[in-house]
């Protein structure tokens, strides 16, 4: 993906553009949210950098100048138009209601008002109509595992009608934020320096767990928001069937938060949905093995031609000559990546695929600059 | 899990016991295969260790004693009672039956008789009466995905009859033997000294294949027959969706095998099933995540129930104590561990859960090993 062509204007006269507020600029993803928009159209008066106190006065390049970092505050939030969130649940149910109290439209990327039916939860390629009608002046955008597979899954329910998903995800240690690739770092050079001395990795069990006790390797947090509580599994050289947290029934809040998440955005409230959400050793960019099964009978090429014209999604799907979505390929790039379409050998309205997506930029920071621009618009 | 004692009787007297060949003795499997022999009850005369020509001649330890590896040929096969094949499929083709023809009851690992109508397809646990009508002389394993999964839905089966399964897997490199486990680590080390070095990877698309490229590290072939035939994905820090050979629809080979061997062995020849196979960067264990439907409504506790009385199972369901399944913990032990185990939210007949299973052991040689055992008993 090459990205788009870059219209920086240093000092350019900005008067009368809306004013963008970005909360949690030093996090993981509001780093890549500065990316975005110093490579996306520039049609943003100031652009305020909002973080927690510590990382106030920190200085972030934006648009090609330097930008000092405000501490969260009343005050930071005055006259801002638009103010997007990157930041954990417990800031956003906090900071968002002041920042829209004060008159800024909220894009929020938290949990927290996805499922308030007074605000709308948008992908701007399926439902961008949604950002008009907003009565609590916030608008969510959905979690990472929904966002890696929807847009694809948007073009397949255009075409047959979705009726239901089975899912298991493969998702990236950066979904956990700045933390979990770090821990991920840690415990691989634990690993292999402890392989280089000879340790015979993975034929006695419980040698991946000593080795990162032993390392410098931490474990990676089970939840974004609470580094201090670490998961005691460690994700490398190993997956982990548990992200989020416990829930009722076994399912975790990442399950039940795919299967909301999608009925909303694609306004399917019966849709029947099965999520498991899985932690693997990759760095960026989730996966979605996706089982969908659709009102009336598919086909391959069909659905070929609904992936490959969606806005938002590359097919990539030619597994004999290695074209399939990987993460390794699809990390820093912007769109949904499709392949291995099957159709059901045993069920003619049924599809099996795979998809990825950068967890960081369509997974969230880039869904909200897309969101924050159909405002602006 | 404990190994079960051991019985072995150097220079002990094993006038009339059976005498067991294993035929690919210095392979993944079969290093794993002489593991087990050595673990469990001793029930065999001679155990005569068959390889390739270039591996002929080497000295392996089986019960205690050193055994020379023989050349794989008519003569080495002559006057054994089982042989356990551990070789490429190949190999099995074309020695499978010179071994049987000479009167040896054949274990074969490989796929090339598993479909075979006069060839039974056994997972102790769940159709060992099978061994016994073997009109070719030969019995068939199951492949390591489907054996990672299998004694624990026959156990769900039980309880309610299985009609459907969509399943995803999570496949370490050792299912393509050590030249996948090689490839990981050395991928892994180039990786991570990249990474010291102040590379940070993740960040720019292409670094991770440019930095296993550059460095020591290999790509981990798709097709265990076939290492002079790379893949030419890397799996360090990533997942491939993509493993064995392309067939029709754009199944691949082993997303097949999983559906037809699980009919199979279940004896259960309209089972729906949707299976993807994905390798992922765990060195030994395969973890299957499990959509399944059954013929009666189902509940979470008969589910816990059935799976911890099921031989070969263990039960491991308690996420908030961080107790799920993962490779990491099931790597050299022997059953099937089973958990997340969460009844459908919108099907009162479907089950999710999540399993593991080390795909040498259970996945491969200890499957073969309980066959032969069954066929001496």
């Amino acid at each position: 993906m090459t990205p788009r062509a870059r219209t920086v204007r240093p000092g350019a006269d900005r008067a009368g553009m809306p004013v963008l507020a970005v909360v949690g600029a030093t996090g993981a993803v509001g780093t890549v949210l500065l990316a975005l928009l110093s490579e996306r159209a520039d049609v943003w008066g100031e652009i305020r950098l909002i973080a927690s106190p510590h990382s106030a006065g920190r200085v972030r390049a934006v648009r090609g100048e330097d930008v000092r970092v405000h501490a969260l505050n009343e005050e930071a939030l005055k006259g801002v138009d638009v103010a997007v969130f990157a930041v954990p649940d417990a800031v956003a149910a906090q900071w968002v209601p002041v920042a829209a109290g004060q008159g800024a439209v909220v894009v929020d990327g938290s949990r927290v008002f996805r499922m308030d039916a007074d605000v709308p939860l948008v992908v701007p390629e399926l439902n961008a109509h949604a950002v008009g009608v907003r009565p609590r002046g916030i608008i969510a955008s959905p979690g990472c595992t929904t966002l890696s597979m929807i847009v694809a899954l948007g073009a397949l329910h255009e075409e047959w009608g979705l009726e239901e998903l089975v899912v298991s995800s493969y998702e990236a240690v950066s979904g956990v934020g700045r933390y979990g690739v770090d821990a991920l770092r840690g415990q691989l050079a634990a690993l292999t320096s402890a392989d280089a001395a000879g340790t015979e990795l993975g034929r006695h069990p419980g040698d991946i767990r000593r080795v990162i006790a032993e390392g410098r390797g931490h474990v990676v947090p089970v939840h974004p928001d609470d580094p201090g509580d670490p998961h005691t599994t460690p994700v490398a050289l190993n997956v982990v069937p548990f992200t989020g947290e416990m829930e009722d029934g076994g399912w975790t809040s990442d399950e039940l938060t795919v299967r909301e998440e999608t009925r909303k955005v694609l306004d399917l409230p019966e849709l029947r949905v099965a999520a498991t959400c899985v932690r693997v050793p990759v760095l960026t960019a989730h996966s979605v093995s996706v089982h969908a099964r659709f009102a009336s009978e598919v086909s391959v090429s069909r659905a070929h031609r609904a992936l490959a014209n969606a806005p938002g999604v590359v097919l990539c799907d030619d597994p004999a000559q290695g074209d399939f979505p990987t993460p390794a390929d699809v990390a820093g790039t912007d769109p949904t990546w499709a392949g291995r379409v099957r159709r059901s050998l045993d069920d003619p309205c049924a599809l099996d695929l795979f998809v990825c997506a950068d967890n960081l930029r369509k997974g969230a920071a880039l869904n909200m600059a897309q969101i924050a621009e159909c405002i602006g618009a």
